[in-house]
């Protein structure tokens, strides 16, 4: 697992709207120290109030790599930006991407690479192979965020308990499981993308042993609800042996993502088959606290919102965009 | 997923164990109609009392197969095996291998089969991609079988549910998830080869929509038990969508195979895991019986446990091998 360099310049393509940049801007939101500019091409309206940066200008400005944190449709790479990739390589930037497409599957560029000794980061896609899981118990400490669906919040929570740790002058560390985490991180593995025979295998990889203080916080991935993805969350959960479990929801998300009338499950059900799971390779896996998205309330609304959630599942409970994650920390440490 | 043609000619290799030649056993134990010869290279002597067909001879005996069904050190074709597989394609048959090691990884083979027309299985690793899984229900009827661990006989005892219901003159298929059993089927998906995110996708390809008296008999794969690959069976349960559930244990197993000291679970436990998993994507899941291997018990000892068990968990039971499945076909179908 090698690390990508920063800083970074972000490619934001051809993007007109925000959100398909949005694995630019989450690399900015958490790594503002490692994004030094932007670049857009033909027809970009997207501005994340960075630098703009020419491929020419990157080295001189000390970028090492250039980061493809946008999704053009279909998860292509636009042949247009074939130059851009070529004369990056040719400027002295490594290349990672988080798209479908491959960077090794675009002609010659993998021989370009090789030549000028650059790298190329499919971040999508696992290029190294995995053990099986063994199960056997790990030193250290691990978090674990998991959903009452996908998309609740699992890497900001995660990303907002590591940045807490850090002020608190802990010993920490964030684990990217999916794209923008490993963008974010610097590395990682994006699980979903793993052979299922190697998932919990890939899991141990990624939070190994550690110092009787370290915390390995780790990006949650799917959810156990969701009768498309619960396969990966599971080889997760069982191979990151976790010591702490965070629950993370959407308030207001009644149905699960993508699917026809799966019901988001009720919190107490949810931790129950959560705790279950975790328990196979964990027998002290505990809930630690719960991290809502309460953006459809107001602020009043809100607050007594996370006073009855706390009340009802007897754990911490916050927004951690709107509150942050401190009483969370607070309760793992105790 | 093209079906691999019968009859086969089942390669022995240089086996001088049959527990090495266990595929080409369970090909010859289960479709006696599809196998045809065996071949033995340099030093075999593992006979399965087939009659012995030199390659020459395939193609004039009506063989369309050469089946790889051995398990030479570390998964790997031997280079002295290059011949036979090339003169098999010249000689009009395609060649099916379960080994780790692929055939279209041995050079020139691919284009040798692609000029004379011929196909190569590589059944170990899907060459086909699938979409994620809906969870949107199907029609027909599905039964799975699940396990207390790996290897407890799941794949004999769905052939044994497929082969009564058969005898019964029912519409019913067995459908292969593993190596094994798709040399036996002559199509199937090894899902554990299978990318995690893909895997309840994979087991809803598998089992697609069919008339209402009709049953898909599923080879389960792993355990929910197990720590390497749960991810893979829970991927496997949320995609079959199984109407019924099958229980397979082995008497005395007490660890699961390959861990330290991860304890093979109690039934009823075992089956209210398995139920609440089942039941993401098919609310009336239900278990219709066990399948015990009762090999190390004597038959007085094998019919006292198994008396006690169908009172215990309040299902017929029985060793499949042994006594057949007739009790739990017959409560399958009311």
């Amino acid at each position: 697992m090698q690390n990508i360099l920063a800083p970074y310049l972000l490619c934001l393509g051809n993007e007109t709207q925000l959100t398909f940049a949005k694995t630019a801007k989450g690399i900015l939101d958490w790594r503002p120290e490692k994004c030094r500019g932007q670049i857009g091409l033909e027809g970009c309206t997207v501005d994340l109030g960075l630098d703009d940066i020419t491929i020419e200008q990157a080295s001189s400005k000390g970028i090492k790599t250039l980061v493809l944190g946008v999704a053009p449709p279909g998860g292509v790479i636009p042949t247009s930006w074939y130059p851009m990739l070529f004369s990056a390589l040719e400027n002295g930037l490594d290349i990672a991407s988080g798209l479908h497409d491959k960077l090794i599957d675009v002609p010659n560029l993998v021989a370009s690479a090789k030549s000028l000794g650059r790298q190329l980061f499919d971040v999508r896609h696992p290029s190294q192979s995995f053990a099986v899981g063994t199960g056997e118990p790990r030193s250290g400490n691990r978090l674990l965020a998991v959903g009452t669906d996908c998309a609740v919040g699992k890497m900001y929570s995660t990303l907002a308990i590591e940045k807490e740790m850090l002020e608190r002058g802990l010993e920490v560390d964030f684990v990217a499981t999916g794209q923008t985490g490993i963008f974010i991180s610097g590395k990682g593995v994006s699980v979903d993308a793993v052979v299922s025979d190697f998932v919990s295998g890939a899991a141990e990889f990624l939070s190994p042993d550690n110092g009787p203080d370290h915390w390995d916080i780790i990006e949650g991935q799917g959810s156990l609800f969701h009768p498309s993805y619960a396969a990966v969350t599971l080889g997760l959960i069982h191979g990151s042996q976790p010591d702490a479990l965070l629950l993370c929801h959407e308030v207001g998300r009644t149905e699960i993502i993508g699917t026809n009338n799966y019901p988001v499950p009720e919190l107490k059900d949810c931790i129950d088959v959560y705790l279950n799971a975790a328990r196979l390779t964990n027998k002290q896996a505990k809930f630690v606290g719960g991290c809502f998205n309460t953006s459809s309330l107001s602020d009043e609304q809100a607050k007594h919102y996370l006073i009855q959630m706390q009340q009802s599942i007897g754990l911490p409970c916050s927004d951690p965009y709107r509150y942050g994650v401190a009483k969370i920390v607070d309760g793992l440490l105790t």
